[in-house]
Formats: structure tokens, C-alpha cells, sequence
């Protein structure tokens, strides 16, 4: 899983691609915050918890809270230092996500990130058609693709809304698919129970067990959003029990754009993250104690001007660093994103994202939310960004590569051969290394600039729709077992005829 | 100098931009080596040093090696490491470099960095006439917007060839132009001796001193590149040992492309580019002890499918990085580059720049060339390129402005005040900070998508040469005192009447 990135074969034999496998971090995440800083913002959370508590709309939820020694007064939850940190002893610091093709198991913890694909968005996007409703068999291509990308580790929940389907069993839809086309992980839906719960039955069914086995064996990651300021809704809050009594992964990750949903300050957003992170952690140990889970910063700023969301920008990268600190201050595995508010594949949508990557990794970050295909402020998944996003994950991921030191590397014999005045092609230190010394491009062009034109010009842009089509031409559906694809099947028609979920 | 970013207002009042000044940056840098891999790589520099030396084709050069006690063997110079040690000895840890408007001095040292413009390329380009020749004309509304742009802090050597001007003499015009046009530090030429000493006479003049007075009041930066792999030549030497001689700064600065003009292996090339930075460095201090003098880091690495040299990759970062290491380990100011391969300002322009700049500015850079501007690896300067940059740059300093936890700042009384499930718009602790709470782009566009397309669809590439042009159009030539004005005008014509400097 931790396999180096010589081996370029894999699947894709048209498109150079590393292994599949998560890199470790081989360096020091960026410090924002002095030691003295964190404990500031860690109190504050505390004390916003302690005095001012959450609005809890969900009836189970405030009784959990209550029977676990927390004040409850009407629908305001206020949680004493103590109990908090009572919770968060129980926080696993590492666990494994299981996929259906074990070499596709993902770890969460230490110094190794999981990237995944845009998860949620509304509408679809290509440079073909623009943005627009998405429609299934779109949707399977965007999940084939995730599946050929081998930088992306794991399904971020649904690239988009399938227009076509019903919204009340779409979700059942999604997962058949989100199964039959990947052989990785991929992410549930928590909005509501029964979603919730439809997920774990057809991830267990996945894993040949059930939902009471899957409890040991985690397969899912749900994220749960407060509804910044200081507020846990039912959907949110019955899809994190649900999870949570599963055993299945959660990303607690409030809402604070500072400015809108959060103080204007970024130490303020920050605090008023942290008591709702900590309130949300602690729910998922009340629930099961020693429920995996992550601490999710998605703290960003708006535009003052007009209000609307801005993401990838210095203040969100400060505050992507500030919050890994943050989750490492209170021991849980910390939840970052890849993200952009641009409108186009374009240089904005480039360096914004970028700027959350290094936020984001160089932040600690466990699991990286959106990491490939996120767009428009998280309402369009688009093709190109897909491929955009890999180039810049595997750019990172060669990043991390260790520079090597030995002897061998460090080359004085080869120095001395080619000599002042010499050059180091052909030379027997080169040929011996040259195929798989360097990160190769899955959407760079180092072509001179003569012979860029003669070749039509082609930018970033319009390369990145060649490469999704060429790749999608080589997914190739992973083998499922025929009595587990019936079992799926089955229990899908079984559900809709049920009626799905209820529609909130 | 060190304003911080409050004050919006500056001299353009149509664009929003922060002041001039280099903000100090808060975090520590990256360290992708261990302390013993810094060792080795500067271990095994010495031995490259020791044992295969350097090729040193100036007389004068060799001289000076030899007078301080080098081995001289041919045109062949060797090093004992005691040479190299004692010659660092007296490098200076940081210096001021001052400009014909003291608010405009800069520090090099420290936690601070100097961006410049992009100097050197010999094509211009911008989105109405692709690349093509540029003019002395051009050259002048580049360097307008040189000065306009507050975050661009020092000019960087003439952004692109003027072929209007005959080449003997055009070193005189451009000199001319950086010190009219602007009222900022500007990098001098020093190719060959003449070129160099007029750059110093006229940098005097524009300070009101002699070239002997400029000795204690560095104003101009030359960057030196060895020819690698390990050679110095005539001109570059000449220029080296002429602005050493008036105590003005060098970048000494390899061009080690990993798999070309260096090993394949990043740490050779890093032990390689060390020898050579170690080499001319050593030759500043033999001409000057204390001359200033920057240890330049640009190791990248070729597209070993073409030969093409590639930029701002991952392999580019780690090098920046490691350079930085390198740089700190010998006690010498630390210059790198902000650079990119791609054709156009697209996508691959912005994530190469980006990752160019997170490794230059993260591994403690004291000096970015090319800082704005560059593309096509350094062929060309791009008025579209210069935009996309001082974006990039802006937001990093924004990045560098630290994160303010005191207890207003932590706002647990406008968490009270909105409450569960309010809002942040318009209570007074927004109020009193949202015109300065975040970065304020210059290039970004926040728009939702329906909007967007409803304004036209305009994408990053084609927006920023609408804010060049609207940036062009805020310009005011500085003043300039008219004596100094007429003396630089009559230098000028003496040197052209003299034929200028020789062609090599």
C-alpha cells in the first residue's frame, strides 16, 4: 500500500501512471500557530462549548448528550471541559479502511493521507457542454474515472446529483455503482438514517458480511457538516449515530466561512470550529466508543464584497494548517479538502487549489475531501479538474518522495566522468535511472513554444478533456462476485420498492 | 519597510493593493533533508571542490584562486576545504540593498524575501500578439508595471530584450529606463566588465554617490551563472570580480538541470550546484571579504523524453527546498526563482509557478527572481504572467501574515452575540474588520457560475490583461531630481559615443 512509485505500469497501460498507494509524508507539517496559540484557540472552543453551548435539533441526540453528563436546556447542549475530554480519550489516532480489493485498503493516521474524489456536487461539468444536470450514465463515467486515476485513493461519496433518477432512491443508485464500477473505498451518505443505513448494508454486502460485522472491518467515511453557528440538525445528527453504532468512519467538519457562519477573525472561526468539531467527536464516542473519526477544518473567508464563499485562498491555508494543529492538539485524525471557487479549469482554479493542497498536506492532513474534480465552490464536479487535480496530487505525492543520499546518488563518479565543460546524457549514472527518476506528467507540456504552436496550441485546459477520454477508454470494470452482485441487486430493488428514503 | 498589509491604498486608487514592503515571513521553513543528508550533499560538494575543481577560462579569475591559495593545475581550479571555509567567513548574513526612493530599500536576510520582476528573456508576449520581439517601448510599459505593482519589491535585470535598440549599447537604455521609470532596486547586467561597470556608475549616479561611494551602500543585484556543469567563464567572471570590487550583491547561481548539465540524481545535482555556488562565492570574498553575495539553488530536472527542461516540478520543490538547507548550513543569504515551462497562462503556468514558489519561499528565500513574469522557461516575459504572478506573490504574503489569537480576535463575544444558528453579516465585530480581514485579489473572480456567464465568461488568462492595461493606465513616473537626470542622459551618450560594450 505504501508501494514506491517506481512501477509505472498498473492498469493504465496507455497513461503513465504510478502505483496505487498511499505515500508517507516525509516531512514536518507547517506551523501556524506557536504552542501557546493552539492552547488559546483549544480553550476558547472549550469555553464557547461550556457557555454557549450547541443547538441540538434531534431528540436522540440531545438524550445521548444528557445520559453522557452533558447540560441540556431546551434544544442548547452546554458540555464541560471534562466530558469532552473524556470522549476524545477514546478517539482512535490510526485505523484501515477496507475496500473490496484488499490491495485497495486505505489507512488513515500517521504520516500517510487519504486523497479522494469530489464528493456532492449538484451539476456536472466538461468542456464540452458546460455545466448542466447530471445525468447516471455520466455519473458511472465520472466514477470509471476514479477507478483508472490511481493517485485517487478512495470514492468521495457521489461525483454528483443524478438528475435522472428519482431523489428518493437515487442514493441506492449510487451506491450499486459506487461498488460494481470501483474496487476501492467509497464514501456513504449520512444525510438521514435510512440512507445511512442503506450504505451499510450494501457496503457490507461488498465485503461478504454484515452491518454487525462491518462494525470491526470499517469500509465507509460519512461527513457530517454542522449548520454553522453552533447547530447539529436530524439529518446530520441520525446519520452519525447510525454511522457511529456501525463502527464506519465519520468526518466531523463544521461549515465556518468567517464572515458569514463564523467570526470575521480567523482565531474566532477557528474557535467556534473546534466546540463544534468537539461536539460532534464526542456524539460518535457517546454512540461506540472508539468509533473511527476525524476532525474535519473547512474553515474559509467570503468575499466581503459580495458574500459569496471564497476557498484556496492565504486564509484558508492558514486556517487548514492552524486546524491539523488543532486535531493533533486533541489527538484525532485530522479531514482537509481540495478546493476552488473558479468558474473555469483556468490559472484560478490551478493556484487556488493548490494553495488548499499545501494547506492541506503540509497541514497533516488524513483525509483529503475533494481531492480531484471540485469546482465552483463545491457545486459542479468537472471532468478536466478531475484531471487537473490528479496532475497536482501526483505532483505532490513525488514531492514527498525522500531525496536519496547513498553514495550511488550522491554521484561524485559521475561527476568526475563528465567533467567540467561535460554533459550527463548517455552517461551510464543517466541511462541507468533516467525512465523513473522524475515525477512524469499526466497533464504538463514542456514543449518549446515553436513547436507547442505548431502542435495546435493546446492549453492546460483543452489537454486535460484528451486525457479523461483517453483514460476512460482503458477503465475496465473490476470483477465482482456473482452471488455478491445479486445480493446488491436484490436488496436495491428490495429498497425501492420500499420506497427509499424519506424525503426530508 | 515592513508595513503591514493594512493600508490599502498606496499609488493606485483604482486597483486595490496592499503597500509596498517585505513582510517578514512567521513560519519555519521546510526541511525536506536531515541534518546528515546536509551534511553529506555539503561533504560531497567540498570533494567535487577538492578533487575534480572547477574549469576557470578567466585569467583574472585564476589569478585570484591562486593568490588565495588555490590549486591551479591548467585552466583547472581545485579547493581545499579550509579555502572554502575561511572565504565563508566573511559573507555578510544580511545587507540592505538601497533604492533612489529609500522607501523602497529592501533587506535581504532573515525571515525576509526580495520579489523581483522577471529579467533576462529575450521574447515578450501577451494575449493580443502572442510572442514575438519586444521593443524598447514595450520594455518601458513592463517596467511601469513593475513599479506599479507594490508587491513586486525589486526590478529584475530588464524583463525582456528591447531588438529595436542595436545590442552594443542597449545596456545603456535599459539602465537608463530602470532608473527613470521606476524608483525601486533594479538588478544590473554583467555580462563582461563594461556592461557591468556601467550598471554601477549609473546605479551611483541615481544615487547621487560615486561607484567608490556605492561600495557602502549596496543598490544593485548581478546574478552570476556558472556554465555547469562546473565551469566559470570570461564574462561571467569578469562581471563577478567587477561588482565584488564595488561591494555589490552577486546571486551565484548554477544552472544544474538534473539528467543534462548535472547528475540525474537530485542529490548530485545539489552536491554539483554546491561546488559551484561554493566556488564563486569564494571568489566574491578573495576580490571583497564582505562583499554581499547570495547562494543561488535553481537545480531542476529535464523531460528525459525530450531533453526539455522542465520547471516547477516536484523535483524543482524539493531542490528549492534543499538549496535553502544547503544556503543556511554555509551561513549565506539564499536566492531561488519563481518559474514555469508551460506556453501559456493556463493552468500549468499557475500550479508550476505555484509549486515553484512554495518551495522558494517555504525553503527560506532571501532573494525570488523572476519573481513575476516568466514563462516558457525564462524565454519570455508575459505581461499576462506578470498579473497571474503578483496574484500568487500577494497571496503568499497574505499566507505570511500571522494569525491573531488575542482575545478579541478569539471573539467569544460575537460567537455569543449571532448564537446558535445566526449570523456573522453586520454585527459590529464584522463590522469593525471586514474591509481588511482578508486578501483582496487582484486576479481571482468569486462570481457563481450563473453570474459569471452572464459577465462574459471571462477566464483567469484573458481578466488579467484587463487589470495590466487598467494598471498601466495608474502609472506616475517618479521624480526624478533633473541634475541627475541630465548627468545619467550624458553618460549615456558618452558611452554610446565611446560604441558601447564589446560583443563577445
Amino acid at each position: 500500500m505504501t508501494a514506491r512509485r517506481r512501477p509505472r505500469a498498473g492498469r493504465s497501460a496507455g497513461v503513465a501512471q504510478p502505483a496505487f498507494g498511499q505515500r508517507p509524508r516525509p516531512y514536518a507539517p507547517v506551523e501556524v500557530l506557536s504552542g501557546d496559540q493552539v492552547a488559546a484557540i483549544h480553550q476558547a472552543g472549550m469555553d464557547i462549548l461550556a457557555r454557549i453551548g450547541m443547538r441540538v435539533l434531534d431528540n436522540g441526540a440531545r438524550a445521548l448528550f444528557r445520559n453522557a453528563g452533558a447540560e441540556v436546556s431546551g434544544d442548547i447542549v452546554r458540555f464541560e471541559p471534562g466530558l469532552i475530554e473524556e470522549q476524545l480519550r477514546t478517539v482512535p489516532r490510526r485505523f484501515t479502511l477496507h475496500a473490496r480489493n484488499p490491495a485497495h485498503d486505505v489507512r488513515v493516521g500517521g504520516n500517510l493521507c487519504v486523497y479522494t474524489s469530489v464528493g456532492g456536487p449538484a451539476y456536472v461539468m466538461d468542456n464540452d457542454r458546460g455545466r448542466r444536470d447530471g445525468t447516471f450514465e455520466e455519473m458511472c463515467d465520472f466514477l470509471k474515472l476514479v477507478q483508472v486515476l490511481n493517485v485517487i485513493h478512495q470514492e468521495g461519496g457521489g461525483p454528483f446529483e443524478p438528475m435522472d433518477l428519482p431523489a428518493n432512491t437515487r442514493h441506492l443508485d449510487i451506491y450499486r455503482a459506487q461498488i460494481g464500477l470501483l474496487d476501492k473505498t467509497w464514501q456513504g451518505q449520512t444525510l438521514g438514517r435510512a440512507r445511512t443505513l442503506d450504505g451499510i448494508e450494501m457496503a457490507a454486502m461488498a465485503l461478504g458480511t454484515t452491518p454487525e460485522g462491518l462494525i470491526d472491518r470499517p469500509a465507509l467515511v460519512g461527513v457530517i457538516n454542522t449548520n454553522s453557528p453552533l447547530q447539529l440538525d436530524i439529518p446530520m445528527a441520525e446519520g452519525l449515530i447510525a454511522m457511529a453504532e456501525h463502527g464506519q468512519a465519520l468526518a466531523i467538519t463544521p461549515f465556518t466561512l468567517a464572515g458569514a457562519m463564523a467570526p470575521v477573525t480567523l482565531a474566532g472561526a477557528l474557535a467556534q470550529q473546534h466546540a463544534e468539531a468537539l461536539a460532534g467527536i464526542a456524539l460518535t464516542q457517546i454512540v461506540r466508543p472508539g468509533a473511527p473519526v476525524l476532525y474535519g477544518g473547512f474553515t474559509s473567508n467570503v468575499d466581503m464584497r459580495s458574500g459569496s464563499p471564497a476557498f484556496g485562498t492565504p486564509e484558508y491555508v492558514k486556517a487548514a494548517q492552524a486546524s491539523g494543529q488543532l486535531a493533533r492538539h486533541v489527538g484525532v485524525p485530522f479531514r482537509s479538502s481540495n478546493v476552488t471557487a473558479a468558474n473555469e479549469v483556468d490559472a484560478q482554479a490551478a493556484y487556488e487549489s493548490q494553495m488548499a493542497l499545501w494547506g492541506a498536506l503540509m497541514g497533516g492532513a488524513h483525509l483529503l475531501e475533494h481531492g480531484a474534480g471540485w469546482l465552483h465552490g463545491g457545486l459542479t464536479a468537472s471532468f478536466e479538474k478531475l484531471i487537473l487535480d490528479a496532475e497536482l496530487l501526483m505532483m505532490m505525492d513525488a514531492y514527498f518522495e525522500p531525496i536519496d543520499t547513498s553514495p550511488e546518488a550522491l554521484a561524485l563518479d559521475a561527476v568526475a566522468e563528465a567533467g567540467p565543460g561535460g554533459h550527463f546524457f548517455g552517461t551510464a549514472h543517466t541511462m541507468e535511472r533516467y525512465e523513473t527518476a522524475f515525477h512524469a506528467p499526466l497533464l504538463s507540456n514542456w514543449d518549446n513554444h515553436p513547436t507547442w504552436l505548431d502542435r495546435g496550441g493546446i492549453d492546460a485546459r483543452a489537454r486535460a478533456n484528451t486525457v479523461w477520454k483517453t483514460l476512460l477508454q482503458e477503465y475496465e470494470e473490476p470483477a465482482l462476485d456473482p452471488g455478491v452482485a445479486e445480493a446488491l441487486d436484490a436488496f436495491v430493488a428490495r429498497r425501492k420498492a420500499e420506497g427509499g428514503a424519506p424525503m426530508n
